[in-house]
């Protein structure tokens, strides 16, 4: 199978991907009979160009800016919507900036591919977390896919564990700190670093945001809580239904202030069932010294399910960045692949 | 898809399975379309017996030792390689006792029920152990399926996340804590109990066999090992093979008293890449306070898996048991009505 890419968005992620595929090709094609040639790419600030199904390698190869040989450039695209349905690609990356408040554009690009006939594959949680049900009806209606596991976690496999690997299992709630700019944070101001120092530490870093407020105030958090428990749990919840106590900079000064001996400060998502309804919040966390999560070093996140077949099953990533993120999209589009079929019967009437 | 199937054991695991296949009989049907029948049971101190393809349901009601209506109940089997291969089934299970130096009459179960045509599910991980290739080899020749999700961390999801979530993935190496007897006997003398009799406490808490050495000396981490160094990284070892280290009750001892303030002593598996070859070893290991595996409890074991494309990632299973066993096998058994293919593209070439 070949298929078309047209990635919205061409910043670390994007770019890591690139030199994913074409570092992977070799196995890519040995291992699942799958090519890619990308169709087109598109930025916000350069703009967009029609691509002819052109390699990773020479992508990659042809470096950033891209500039064709002959002189042809990215312009201006007066109507993403329009460049997303015309673009000649089987796949459309959503890859641009989160926007934790809307989850658009990206919503509106994913809609606008899925109506096209395009599968899409986004590392964008923003619509996972704001659209799910309707755009996963909308794909199921089309029979294309919509995968996206590199909304948590980086690429670490949450969705595809609870697609392939536990059937017939109910996940009745979730906890682990998921936002890295917060526990690199919180991990500084553990060894005395003031709060301000930590958070531009963690921007020389590349991990936080120019405005930390998104992380450290639990909107990052709530989002990710958001498609975790609308896809793991079928909750319908919306961000703004994930409670925030107690967080932000000032919260953090005096939880970590209020810490006794042995104690980790952790900014948690925590999600589980009560009488039927999901209940998802993200807090400041005072872990004893017997949770492993309180071990974590600063740029670790952690997931743990709580199952009714495996009991508690905790799922640690080592170290995210660009190239993890980047393998999720690589692992989305081999399942792509694999499995045309976008809902498996291990998803089908969750989160639906 | 109706699978039948012949369970060869039937103690904790094998009864927790039909338990579980009774219990998730509604999500199996309508998720997977599967259903499941009990074409006969064995084990070797009761003997056999073929069953009328009998649901999960109807087997659990008759309890143990099975009889059926009119006094038909187990009876001797004088060949059991015989008895594999005649009994009409489509899955044979095996759950018979871990032989931990030759995986043996194990393997010759799986040898005679691949050469009948029938696919195999083993949580019994001696035959994965000592004859990985010429098994594996044997259901590809045949085009049967040969699972073994419960070989290592009882269900816990590593040799499925392999396989269906880490496509075009490397793993170089791996660690962990997976002998759960030793986990609990070290914690419990990190708290200043004698070992003799934190071994007795295991074997009435049912995590301990009756010889402890098996789990003490490292044998059974040595067959995990060795499991998961073949399957995984595509290595050809025996358990003889593995390394072990200054194991056993009185290096355990003297290892505790050696620690340091703030290490944990676990019995660690460890495997690395070594010029081409795979090196894998067992251990106790001194574990640092920054070590997420030194904070597991006395029932938790995990594993720490280091990969090319998502780095390091630890899977930590919250509390094992017959249940967790049974989950892995149901895994399987899913599997196996997804993908006929017993060998996907991810596994082609790995450990053949």
């Amino acid at each position: 199978m070949h298929l078309r890419l047209l990635s919205l968005g061409y910043g670390n992620v994007g770019q890591a991907l690139v030199r994913m595929l074409a570092e992977k090709e070799a196995e890519l094609r040995e291992q699942y009979d799958l090519t890619f040639g990308y169709a087109g790419i598109y930025t916000r600030s350069s703009g967009g160009l029609v691509l002819p199904d052109l390699s990773p390698a020479d992508l990659g190869e042809a470096g950033w800016p891209y500039t064709l040989e002959g002189g042809s450039e990215l312009g201006p695209v007066a109507d993403i919507l329009a460049f997303i349905r015309e673009t000649p690609a089987d796949v459309v990356l959503e890859l641009t900036a989160l926007d934790p408040h809307s989850g658009q554009p990206a919503t509106d690009h994913i809609r606008a591919a899925l109506e096209a006939g395009k599968s899409v594959v986004t590392a964008n949680k923003g619509p996972i977390a704001y659209a799910c049900r309707e755009l996963r009806q909308l794909a199921t209606e089309r029979g294309l896919a919509l995968r996206f596991e590199s909304t948590v976690l980086d690429g670490t496999p949450i969705f595809d564990l609870a697609e392939f690997c536990l059937p017939a299992t109910r996940i009745f709630g979730f906890q682990g700190p998921l936002n890295s700019t917060s526990n690199y944070v919180l991990s500084r101001m553990a060894v005395g670093e003031p709060l301000e120092q930590a958070v531009r530490g963690a921007q020389q870093l590349g991990v936080a945001e120019a405005n930390p407020a998104y992380d450290l105030d639990g909107w990052d958090a709530s989002v990710k809580a958001t498609v975790l428990a609308n896809v793991l749990m079928g909750a319908d919840l919306q961000p703004a239904d994930v409670r925030r106590d107690g967080l932000g900079a000032e919260a953090m000064r005096a939880a970590q202030a209020r810490l006794q001996p042995g104690q980790t400060l952790k900014q948690m998502v925590e999600a589980e069932e009560q009488g039927g309804e999901v209940a998802a919040r993200v807090y400041l966390a005072p872990l004893p010294s017997t949770d492993v999560f309180a071990h974590l070093s600063g740029m670790e996140t952690g997931l743990r399910l709580r199952t009714d077949t495996m009991g508690e099953l905790t799922l640690i990533e080592g170290e995210g960045g660009p190239g993890q993120t980047a393998f999720g999209v690589v692992a989305d589009l081999v399942n792509i692949a694999r499995r045309p079929n976008p809902l498996p019967p291990s998803l089908r009437g969750k989160g639906q």
